[in-house]
């Protein structure tokens, strides 16, 4: 079986990525969802394994340590990190690995030029319409917003670094691109099939 | 509006290509198909401008003087171009061109590197599959279809020079494969939107 590839997909926090990536999950067929370290506290509802690995500080520490991440950061005081063993074998069995990062993390990963990744942002329409999303779902204060739309801003600025460039718009259009991505990744040539492959494949015929 | 891209999509003979290029002209917006030009004269239900543009030899000759050809060839006394107007005014209009031609067609305008051109190798699953598949049809002689088949693999030899690679196994598959490989190229970052251009967009409001 071919190897599976990795994608990496960033967004500003309101652009729908959550729902982008459940309905591709649960849609398209060898796609699989990377799950990240954390040492914060399961939230209620959350499942050790599902959600994130949760580990404490020590096991974090010595994960570092021992270079198990293919990126980590410190948020607030707690770790959140992408193991690189738990995203190897799932490449290996041959899926597609989603890894869910902001723009800082897919940098990282971008910059060690370790993984054959491909990189995919997912923007809102415009500032306004984020705004309206943010404010819609009722989750966060006032400041918070403010706070959110600045980052946006800024991690906007990043998104000539990634491969392609997703607009959510209307979601089911935003569901067909990032499944498009996908699948015309599979369709390159380097993929499942080099050209040695097929016509190994053919002659044998 | 943005420009159009280029595809040139190349198969052997009986690969299925025709029918997967009716599906994707049919259910995709925003998809032209270039036309060529040729010599040969129509045939019965063959329309002027639709399945090609009939032109004489004298027309045609002043063509490739005036160096109008993105690629031409004399096929069996009678020639077959495309036309690089025609295929940059679809562009211009932001249509995404879809472009048929041979293997040999399609290396003349790699090799030119004028265009910035996606290429899409269709191919069946194998050799006995395309056999079937030409015998079934019942439109060629014994004779021809063992040509068909040795075209085929040595056609099959040039798809390492192909950014994309279709298997034509399932047709539902194989459509929207192709169709994928047109949505994806459209996220791409240096297309519909640069950074600039959405940085610029979102920074305005």
């Amino acid at each position: 079986m071919a190897k599976g590839k990795l994608f990496i997909i960033s967004a500003p926090s309101g652009a729908g990525k959550s729902t982008v990536l459940s309905r591709v999950m649960a849609q398209l067929p060898g796609v699989a969802f990377s799950v990240s370290h954390t040492t914060r506290m399961p939230r209620k509802g959350e499942q050790d394994g599902r959600e994130y690995h949760f580990v404490d500080r020590t096991t974090f520490t010595e994960m570092i340590e021992q270079g198990n991440f293919l990126e980590y950061a410190d948020v607030h005081g707690n770790y959140y990190g992408t193991s690189r063993l738990a995203v190897q074998e799932q490449l290996e069995q041959g899926l597609d690995v989603i890894l869910d990062i902001d723009v800082q993390g897919a940098k990282i990963i971008r910059d060690a030029k370790e993984m054959d990744a491909v990189f995919v942002f997912l923007t809102p329409p415009d500032l306004t319409e984020l705004e309206r999303r943010l404010r819609g779902r009722g989750l966060d204060s006032d400041e918070t917003i403010v706070q959110r739309l600045k980052n946006a801003h800024t991690e906007l600025r990043s998104l000539g670094d990634f491969d392609y460039l997703i607009v959510n718009e209307e979601l089911d259009e935003a569901v067909r691109m990032f499944e498009s991505v996908i699948l015309a990744e599979r369709a390159k040539n380097h993929r499942h099939f080099t050209g040695k492959d097929i016509q190994t494949k053919v002659f044998v015929v």
